[in-house]
């Protein structure tokens, strides 16, 4: 998204970032073909015919975005005919535009023909892996046999990471929007309301106010079992909702309890053993930080809960993508997951923390939120509604 | 989904009419990747967490259905770890569940591990090379370095195109909530409303009525552009109206059209002419008749019209995917595209038929309507409002 902070520039994306990351990868020439990320390069376009689906005929809806670096000026964008009438009404920023395509394969035949005029002998190609349809692939090396492919996701998502104010403005909505959502389920609803229902409920009030929802993760009484079903929500029972819903295509991500009548004494103190983890993460948060501190500060309650082998703490970054830089869990064996946790947080960096506990007879407790860096230290998005909401119904 | 006239299986589909499919193509062993295709023939299933979005931190989700020609008892689904939980509510009917991965590369990882056990050397592997990701093409090939891969779209295509009865269901209810929306949002809105607001405001319609929108074809005045804008409808000015909305992932696809006040005759003439081209093109389906006969008839009353010149018509199957088996055109150099023009149409196939009339001075006019084949002839789904509907406000 154009961030009007930085020097005015044609292109909606710090270049020089993008050409600096590119370097430091040795990638010459960049093919992007994922929604999101051709999303952010190209200044918030969304393809309007293919938002929730991308099958068509025998092949499916493709973008590829085409860029040599250190070249914004050349940048290209290759899509289906029916972006034409977009391009029309809001000129694509980019100098070469052809939307003519129907298929994976004949977009990527018109986008490594203009490659090729660009550079035709590229080291090194970045593209997405997880994108790039075989089909589309098998055109791509048909074209450049000398040329090495390369896994561009890494590069795409570190650009992504610092967000504009206009893109911390959309996560705010998404964010302010999922929160009011699950209010009004809650406060509409009472004993006897499915998850099945309850998590259609949702998907209503969140594209009432102007969302695509994404999903819900929903638990009820003692289960652990986080699917829709036809699993009835009762008095006494806990109500946990983790929601995804996006804002043009930035994602609210927050979790918040619900529950029938009054909670006991046992579910106010487990439901603050919860939030204290959650506030305990945020305090370290601040430009400079490491991003290891999150967790460590979390830990610290955490560890001293007698719950603590039920508990999971989780901080997360994200934005166009529900799961993104900044990368902070240092637990898993997946390249890069643990990348951000000995670097500093930047400004714009949006964090999502999350604890759950899991308890053996009280059921799924949540909590998540959504934490920007600023300059000064942090702002929560949705920072409300985190005790036990009451159904409004008996 | 389920066919209940058919002997009762195991698999939700017809695996006999998949096995033959299979045998014609040369296919041994078929691995599924798209969303739509792994749906059916998981029987309905749909990942709950990734219905909007695909990408998950560097990698994306992707499901895959394993099945060996003729042993419909050895097929597995591997899947996102998500999934366990709507396993649990509904169990899959397939023998091997493995949903523990998180991205393309490690669930590909797994699905070939079995596949491997089922066969370890199959002489060609069905794909859905659109639907493939060029990280687990990669895992695939190499699992199988002798065997040659083969895209599966068409076979899968043909698998689906006889709807059974809850199929037609969800099609009859999707076309019929999107008739409905789109009287709603003309009815409530006039003079002045944005084509971005009337799609917003149709999308809202269609959620509240149990339907994922797709997408909204959208064009006012004189104008031929389809994309939602700021440009403002106004009184006089035509209203189309083209939506796609999916109930449990089945397409409700239809056109019509609205005005602000009332129609002058021109108008009333020329929707009467794009009407007569609709109902011709649908009189002779029929079980037996061949696909090219709907063209046959439509051209009748178009070839007569004084604006040939300016008018479409299009014909084409749809389903889970909106242009799908029967292939009717006969237009295009795409392989198979006028594939059933010379082949019977059978009971359960569903077919759209489209005729847009771009008016030089008046614009964009044009109706699509959704036609079932039945034993006995055909039957509209959302068979009402085809002239011109007057906005509810001045």
């Amino acid at each position: 998204m154009l961030d009007v902070t930085k020097p005015k520039s044609t292109a909606p994306f710090d270049t020089a970032l993008l050409d600096r990351l590119m370097d430091e990868a040795g990638i010459d020439l960049l093919l992007v073909t994922s929604k999101h990320n051709v999303q952010y390069l190209m200044g918030g376009h969304r393809a309007f015919f293919f938002e929730s689906m991308d099958a068509m005929g025998l092949s499916r809806y493709l973008p590829v975005f085409v860029y040599v670096k250190g070249e914004p000026q050349k940048a290209g964008f290759f899509g289906h005919r029916m972006e034409n009438f977009q391009n029309e009404n809001t000129p694509f920023w980019v100098t070469e535009i052809n939307a003519k395509s129907s298929g994976s394969v004949d977009v990527m035949e018109k986008a490594v023909d203009y490659a090729r005029r660009l550079m035709p002998k590229p080291k090194r190609i970045g593209a997405e892996l997880a994108f790039l349809p075989v089909d589309a692939a098998e055109v791509l090396r048909k074209a450049f046999p000398q040329s090495e492919i390369k896994d561009a996701l890494f590069v795409l998502e570190r650009l992504r990471a610092r967000k504009s104010p206009k893109e911390l403005e959309m996560l705010r909505i998404a964010s302010d929007a999922v929160i009011d959502s699950m209010l009004a389920v809650i406060q509409n609803h009472g004993a006897g309301a499915t998850k099945a229902e309850l998590t259609e409920a949702l998907r209503r009030e969140e594209t009432s106010r102007g969302l695509t929802f994404d999903y819900c993760l929903i638990a009820a009484g003692s289960s652990l079992n986080r699917a829709p079903s036809d699993q009835r929500w009762e008095k006494g029972d806990v109500l946990s909702l983790d929601s995804g819903g996006n804002y043009h295509g930035y994602i609210g991500d927050v979790a918040r309890m619900g529950v029938i009548g009054e909670p006991d004494a046992e579910l106010v103190d487990l439901l603050a053993e919860v939030e204290a983890i959650e506030q305990a993460s945020m305090k370290p948060i601040r430009p400079g930080a490491l991003g290891k501190e999150i967790y460590a500060a979390a830990n610290v309650p955490l560890h001293k809960s007698k719950l603590h082998n039920h508990i999971e703490f989780l901080a997360h970054g994200m934005g166009l993508v529900s799961h993104e830089a900044p990368r902070l869990t240092n637990a898993g064996p997946v390249p890069y997951d643990a990348y951000d946790a000995d670097r500093p947080l930047e400004t714009g960096m949006v964090i999502s923390v999350e604890t759950t506990l899991k308890h053996p007879r009280r059921g799924f407790l949540k909590l998540e939120d959504t934490v920007v860096v600023t300059p000064t230290g942090f702002e929560v998005y949705g920072d409300r509604i985190r005790g036990w909401n009451r159904a409004g119904r008996p």
